[in-house]
């Protein structure tokens, strides 16, 4: 089952929930089931049925109501959320990073994930412009894949962790590289250097991606392309050392967690870089370490940046993210 | 006036509305001009002076359907958000903690806000009981207040920001002092170590606090009692380096805020403690500058934390917020 948010008709801030068919052509509303996300997932053992039997009839084209589905103006799959904690899940990609400013990375770094919290409060649309005042905080992407949950008690063991998971979808964590040494500095996390985060036009479930969801990660390429030029695409399935059902163990530790939270796996990235990369940061990682300094630069105003996982029969799973990068003008 | 959020009779996540009167002793559901606190700050520009009318009617007595308001088993006034970013605005608080470990404060800390984002979505109750699997973990409340704004603006400065304040309440920022020192030094930020979060039963409008709210603080003293013993009452309108006007320009630097943000003033202090702390760590800290080593030790299961400000008639503005340490067994 495919699901999405649409603008509905009073342009409300949580957006109307749609079930998407599965080639990404067509919608049906679901309002008398739910009528947003986060109402259904606060609901989902009942809900969830429900949607299923809309989506299969949508599948056998026997509803009416239905429409042409379009990303263009849609919102984020929950337009706002209650939490939105996102991991460091590829140590692979950590070490890269420390190793271009010539430092070591603790030991504990493989055997204690990496989280920070994200705003949840500032999602933008699949293809929403990403609104940056100033080119010189040095704009760039992270391709990642998320999960959404419904409520984990405080204490979830791995074990129990997979059942949590009941959607999936991909993640632009829009991120500002020179704000970032001075919040790091501070100890307190980011801030400022993450201000926006967009998602995957849907959010799938499990089931959809077939034999490439082991139950806790997806086995698939995540190609980013900026500008039309691949950055990369390395496999989601692979290196990613601490797995959702981890990073459910890790977030739950000390308190329960609300349905609708969103889990990221931080940028995807494999050892050696083999595949590129999924943010600029790494691709200027790898060219410091090979020749001294980077050449590739940050984003700039006007660059677009497109997000996709394709299925291994070459099929959009979860639609496009693409965005350009736009200058905002505050007051 | 003064806004709650009581539980409703199907028990749903958000709660119901209600004004209270200025003594806290009565209250009258809003559920016609807006059910939740979400909605009424989603749309505050309409329904703040509906709500106001509701209150004006409240405390001349001409309402039905009014009823005595006890604050033994309400929930937060927003019982989850979408953001919550917590300051460290007491500068003398931070440089204390520094000075008890042998750490100079950098001088841009003076400057520069120190904030971070906390869990949104586990508010707990404000007599609700604090649930911690492991007292080793170092269980220790922070007394700070906190404001609700409406939407902010990407790039509102300083003096544009006083106008998106709403509302103001107390909090108390849980804190596990022992899994800090592993989270900072990871550079990404508190996660684990701040598990829960509570606010006071009501939220107040700023005109409540009459001359007491000088537009971007509260100049009143913030009273923590320990099983019946005062640890503090510093005034929060003393050393707070950051106003929340400089902390809402801090927050809306790089993206805009979504209605509903509650911004934290984090502990509240007075340079040299004169009249005492605002949370344990600080007791400690005072501790170990004048012996060498923390007497007092952290909350331990059964203790029970009391936050309250009282105006210059004595009368509680907020409530109490009065919460037991309770063990709490997983699985």
């Amino acid at each position: 089952m495919k699901l999405a948010t649409i603008v509905d008709n009073i342009n409300s801030r949580d957006g109307q929930l749609v079930v998407v068919s599965r080639d990404l052509k067509t919608a049906v509303k679901t309002t008398e089931i739910a009528k947003t996300m986060q109402e259904a997932i606060d609901n989902w053992n009942v809900v969830e049925p429900q949607l299923r039997k809309v989506a299969e009839d949508l599948e056998k084209g026997v509803l009416e109501n239905t429409f042409g589905f379009s990303t263009a103006h849609i919102m984020s799959p929950i337009p706002r959320a209650y939490h939105w904690v996102d991991g460091s899940a590829y140590v692979t990609h950590v070490e890269l990073v420390r190793k271009a400013r010539g430092a070591e990375l603790p030991a504990s770094f493989w055997a204690d994930p990496l989280v920070y919290m994200g705003a949840s409060d500032a999602f933008i649309g699949p293809n929403d412009d990403i609104l940056v005042e100033n080119e010189e905080w040095g704009i760039d992407f992270e391709a990642e894949v998320a999960v959404i949950t419904d409520d984990i008690p405080a204490g979830t063991k791995t074990e129990q962790a997979q059942k949590h998971i009941k959607l999936v979808m991909l993640v632009n964590d829009v991120t500002l590289r020179n704000l970032i040494p001075n919040e790091l500095g501070k100890q307190f996390g980011f801030y400022q250097s993450k201000p926006w985060t967009s998602f995957s036009p849907v959010a799938v479930t499990p089931d959809e991606l077939g034999a490439s969801w082991d139950g806790t990660k997806v086995h698939l390429p995540l190609t980013s392309t900026l500008n039309e030029t691949k950055i990369g695409s390395p496999n989601a399935g692979i290196d990613m050392t601490f797995d959702f059902a981890r990073l459910i163990e890790h977030v739950s530790k000390t308190r329960s967690l609300t349905a609708g939270t969103i889990i990221g796996s931080g940028t995807v990235a494999n050892n050696g870089s083999p595949d590129g990369s999924s943010c600029l940061a790494e691709v200027r990682c790898l060219e410091t370490i090979q020749n001294g300094a980077p050449e590739t630069p940050y984003m700039k105003f006007g660059d677009t940046i497109e997000i996709e996982m394709l299925d291994q029969e070459g099929n959009s799973v979860f639609g496009k993210i693409k965005q350009k990068v736009v200058q905002y003008f505050p007051g």
